[in-house]
């Protein structure tokens, strides 16, 4: 472990970076308390990003994808309440004039202003508040909390780690908040995140690492199976650390590397633990897969069977849901080489059903977080995902999100 | 319309087919009246079937497809509360044993005796249970309505039709039960659906006549999402109508698969509309796609979306989301050429959300039957598919179904 976790941190712990929130009343006044926000870095930032790969895009996530094959950035602006997704031309040009709005604020190119939103789709968003919001968001180094907060929407609680490791002999930074609830699948899901570092990044590494990260951690979960128009992870590094510039294939750079994906996975199984609803975390194993990709297909589409869920809601050891779900997940499977546990309860050997001890079995359900692991013992491929138990009270959420 | 539906008709309204059933403990009590039935034929039968895409097969299913290369059979045994899935060659043992049983009771060739099991996935049958009850079972002409309870698991009501047609001026039969409830998704799901005609029907032909009806009835349905380890569709032609035999591309053999497609299509939207907790039908046309593959694949994700299911719970016009789900499905899609239609009610027109009469739209959504129309403007590939919203009380059945 070459890092450590730096208590109460946040995306603004990193050197240079503030933010602030207020709320404008874009999302109904109950549910919290902001809904619009802004970080930024008093100095350059190379800047990389992951999107949706739904073919339907919100007018954030185009803006954003445009101006980041520049590489840089030095602001975000995020809201909740409206997803500016389905909205058209008027979309598009509202999230360019919020990015003009912000640039004015901070003084800077308006092409090196983000923006991120997540909410209702098909609504415009009410570009009269924004204005007013982007002139009273008051920028602080601790405002970080406050960001976090913002970008909530049926999220329970923010979702903010910072850490900390060593390059070249010196400290620097990786700061992250993200906000998740329903909507969250594989392939990305109704899910903002943003990274921030102090650390020197040569651009082109940023974005493979990045990439690399999202794929074992924000790419592994899922709340609902619903990938989301909006889904966006952003990660912004201005070098404020005065560190060596970390290229591919350095120690330094692995290190860095390491560290960023363990605030991706804090907030990965932090958006897992807190769908909709949901009681429990649900962690799912595949070894032994053919590949790597037959693990992760079998591993997700595991967690994301809502027959698996409400076992899992229930405490119910009704197994057989695990090795169903995977049967259907695409990946190669021989029945009779295939063992399951629970925990440390093995549940099914050589494909076929053992006894176990249904009390253990019970007990091991009713934990906070409940493990499976799958071996297919056919091959070399493991993979993790996480995700929920399916409960009433998503249900609950869901049939009256917009009324 | 070339076939009309005959009155209170079942699976054994066909000329030649009489069942049983027996309640032997194999379910819970409280649940049905019966668990094992018998369905049998007077005349051997051409015989076809299509089964579960999934890669973990339960042991009837497998004897099924083995023993359908012979392309004949003449009785059917089905059980609820045991799926015999995850069984290992116990689990094959025992489906050849109740095979056994029902031609040893019936005085024909047990490789003429098909299987079919639901239920909890990795217990055995208990066989001894299983035996008494081949015994027991009395074959009645009008035994197809016990037939069809006897294979309910947490289906709300029997799922029963027959209709008639002529051929070459004679009246034949075609009857059907099905069972679904859970697990029912595209590509087959915890479904069984048992067909009989007195039609005299080449095998070849009756083969593929009835996998098209599958694709446009059977599989473009969905519950839950989850593809079970069971899903069986048996067909059985006797010939006792004493008709010509149909073979591919006559004109009868056209009008033979329309009646037998609107028997799929019957009970396929009977198991959508009684999926498990469900309220309400979901219908979803998808027009104008590149090709009908990509029409089919959006209609089916859309109803199988938890966001679309749970909007259409709560009669909540949140209609975005039922364009994100077309978004993420894999068809192509040109955001700005969509178009959305609730019933009559154009909600999106060109990718631009329209102003729509908000309670007209709860209106048309509080229907027992909620319709979606997407218009991709992209080419002539069109197909509908039905589902039903997701509810508290899906969970709630879920959480302990084997505790």
């Amino acid at each position: 472990m070459k890092y450590r976790i730096i208590e109460d941190g946040t995306v603004t712990t990193p050197k240079g970076f503030s933010a602030g929130a207020v709320f404008v009343d874009i999302k109904a006044a109950k549910k919290k308390p902001f809904d619009l926000a802004l970080l930024y870095s008093d100095a350059p930032c190379a800047a990389a990003g992951v999107f949706t790969t739904n073919k339907i895009k919100a007018a954030p996530v185009m803006l954003c994808q445009q101006r980041l094959r520049a590489q840089r950035a030095r602001a975000i602006v995020a809201n909740s309440g409206c997803a500016n997704a389905c909205t058209g031309d008027q979309g598009r040009r509202n999230a360019e004039q919020t990015a003009l709005l912000a640039a004015q604020k901070l003084g800077i190119k308006s092409e090196d202003v983000l923006v991120a939103s997540t909410g209702v789709i098909g609504t415009h968003l009410p570009m009269e508040k924004v204005a007013r919001g982007i002139e009273a968001i008051e920028l602080a180094p601790g405002g970080g909390h406050d960001f976090a907060r913002a970008i909530m929407t049926t999220d329970t609680f923010p979702k903010e780690i910072a850490v900390t490791l060593d390059i070249d002999g010196r400290p620097v930074t990786i700061g992250g908040v993200a906000k998740g609830a329903g909507m969250i699948h594989p392939n990305m899901a109704t899910m903002l995140c943003f990274i921030t570092t102090d650390a020197a990044v040569e651009p082109a590494f940023l974005k493979r690492a990045l990439r690399r990260c999202v794929d074992d951690t924000f790419n592994m979960i899922s709340v609902d199976g619903d990938t989301s128009t909006n889904d966006t992870v952003l990660l912004l590094a201005n070098g404020r650390a005065g560190t060596v510039t970390l290229h591919n294939g350095s120690t330094d750079a692995e290190h860095f590397e390491e560290a960023l994906g363990e605030v991706c996975l804090y907030l990965a199984k932090s958006i897992a633990r807190d769908g909709e609803g949901s009681t429990k975390l649900i962690e799912v194993t595949v070894e032994g897969a053919l590949s790597v990709a037959d693990a992760r297909l079998a591993a997700r589409t595991i967690v994301g069977s809502p027959l698996v869920k409400t076992a899992v809601y229930g405490s119910d050891p009704n197994w057989g849901r695990v090795v169903a779900a995977a049967g259907r997940s695409g990946a190669e499977i021989v029945e009779s080489k295939v063992d399951l546990y629970l925990d440390h309860l093995c549940l099914m050997s050589s494909g076929t059903p053992l006894p176990f001890d249904s009390g253990e079995a019970k007990r091991l359900m009713d934990q906070k977080e409940v493990r499976f692991r799958l071996c297919l013992n056919l091959g070399e491929g493991a993979a993790t995902a996480w995700g929920c138990d399916l409960t009433e009270e998503y249900v609950a959420l869901n049939g009256d999100y917009t009324t």
